[in-house]
């Protein structure tokens, strides 16, 4: 059994301390500068507030500035801020690394440099990492789909752990997998994380059906829906997830596995990235839903925003067609450029034609 | 613009009315022998009882014993009956057909005869036909997601018309595409059709899920569901569906594209199949699920019927690896042999280990 560490106390980080004390493991979580209420909560009631549950035996909460004191002995390292934590994390817990120690990261996304070359968020952490410490530490991610609250209720779950070490990603998988929550390995951690955060702008797109479904007067009395074009986007969505799987040079059929349309399917069924969608989809401009949704961390608009930049380099790159992944480019001309939602449909599939 | 006819009188069938009649086609719809009231309620009133709307401008309701005039001078045939209703179909409208007729089936699945040899509907509506016949008219078949209601709401949809002849798929398409009913096209008749019938048993096991939540006590007081789970079902149907594409020699991307992903996606948000599945879930056993639901057609078990039929098959011919398609032998388990249901996820993706 390892002394395991998770740093940031949101719910994904969190419920990953109910796998891990399951298994026997020192459970420590440590709040961020942004989770002391979190953290509080967890001491004084040993009751975690945002997953509305008591916490498992033995796991040991720290506030922010006890962090040093959580990493001693640590063996592994979980990553649970959100992207925009990557950086924080990498130079807090830089200087503390010790080699040896693993780090696993729960953070989904994708960043743009100013030329639209794209880097996995593992990839800046890493980066962010002393340059001692840098290829010292095995570093992996999570991908699949996954909702936090399922996983700390000890509901099934069915997760990838990519790590470039293929010993490494396994015996991750090890220290993790309990009979509620399986765990594959990959090394393709690039695919992995490329379908972690295009599945966030994607199932935006699958809310904008629901949305226009409201804009247009919603259900009508004869109870039709707009569930065949939801279905049509998620195909779509699958689809163009698989060519950018290709065009990088990663795992192609993560496309239709737990990575692409597993986690694809979670993340459409609710929660803040559909709802984002669905506003859209009624006919708010973008800088409306910011306002509407204040204070929510819109991940599946970030990542659009991010492939707004991205795109136009793989097009200059002659790696993509300048037509091709028609539905990422309708969600950037709403999100990026506050144009009204026009699902193009018969673009979908290489348009209208033999599929 | 052409005379076109549609044999039967059910949702799926009836709703082609809708892009045909605004396409300017004469439209004719035929009730079978079972269908007397819905076209009456058509004849008297003008309105559709089970898809509760107002016929379309022109189109003419026949009662079945009228089929003969029906079927006079119509160059496109829709056969709009459910799988059961194929032979019938076949002998009924075999007689009266004229070559250069054009024939397209909305009937979705697979027969196995006493080997377990699996045979796509299509090709037994073919068979059934007068042999003078039978390769004198070119025959088409639809997959992809589309809820009847959806379209004859004129919602978008996105469909794929397969037909082994690439330009008479090319005319179906033109015939019946609108601004709202989004139309591609394919020779793979073999694949489409496939997808069409599995993705009614996979719907089933994704119904499964809500099913175990419920036997498990329901949403637990945190609000943990089972999504996590049904996305992984999801993901193993699409990887089960690439398969079972492979090993037919068929078009594997449709696993992910309209006729996989998409029509496993809108077939589980709801409807009988997945009513279907839940059932099951909570513990009933499907001698009860049959009592339970008297008097519909559960599409998806008959699916499962048949596949434990064809998968023996498959394996004894050096197809398919015995352990192969861990998921739909489940759905065999619990469906055929009526055994609990057990959803032994560590066995998705070839097996805990590398996906």
């Amino acid at each position: 059994m390892a002394i395991v560490t998770i740093v940031g106390s949101g719910l994904m980080g969190s419920a990953m301390a109910w796998p891990l004390s399951d298994n026997g493991h020192e459970v420590r979580l440590v709040g961020t500068h942004l989770d002391a209420g979190i953290i509080q909560s967890c001491q004084t009631q040993r009751f975690h507030p945002t997953l509305k549950r008591e916490l498992p035996h033995g796991v040991q909460p720290y506030l922010s500035d006890e962090i040093g004191e959580a990493l001693r002995d640590a063996e592994i390292i979980v990553s649970g801020v959100n992207s925009h934590g990557v950086r924080w994390i990498a130079e807090t817990i830089g200087p503390l690394l010790r080699r040896g120690q693993r780090l696993i990261a729960i953070t989904k996304g994708l960043e743009a440099d100013d030329h639209g070359t794209l880097t996995i968020l593992p990839d800046v952490l890493q980066a962010a990492l002393p340059e001692g410490m840098r290829n010292r530490i095995a570093l992996a991610a999570i991908g699949g789909p996954c909702i936090a609250g399922e996983l700390a209720g000890r509901r099934p779950s069915c997760v990838v752990f990519g790590c470039r070490d293929a010993e490494a990603a396994q015996a991750f998988a090890a220290a993790f997998r309990t009979p509620y929550y399986h765990v594959w390995t990959t090394t393709d951690l690039l695919g992995l994380e490329y379908c972690a955060a295009l599945k966030n702008a994607y199932a935006l797109a699958v809310g904008l059906a629901l949305g226009l479904l409201e804009k247009a007067g919603g259900v009508d009395r004869s109870g039709a829906h707009t569930h065949n074009l939801a279905a049509a986007i998620f195909a779509q969505a699958c689809t163009e997830i698989e060519r950018v799987l290709e065009v990088i040079g990663a795992t192609r059929r993560f496309a239709y596995g737990l990575p692409g349309a597993g986690d694809l399917y979670v993340t459409s069924v609710g929660g803040r990235t559909v709802r984002c969608g669905t506003l859209l989809g009624q006919g708010h401009p973008m800088h409306e839903v910011r306002q509407i949704m204040a204070g929510v961390t819109l991940e599946g608009a970030e990542i659009v925003r991010v492939m707004s930049h991205g795109l136009p380099r793989l097009v200059a790159d002659g790696r993509l067609g300048a037509q091709e992944l028609p539905l990422l480019r309708t969600l950037i001309e709403v999100v990026v450029h506050n144009q009204p939602v026009r699902v193009a449909a018969e673009q979908f599939f290489g348009a209208l034609g033999r599929v």
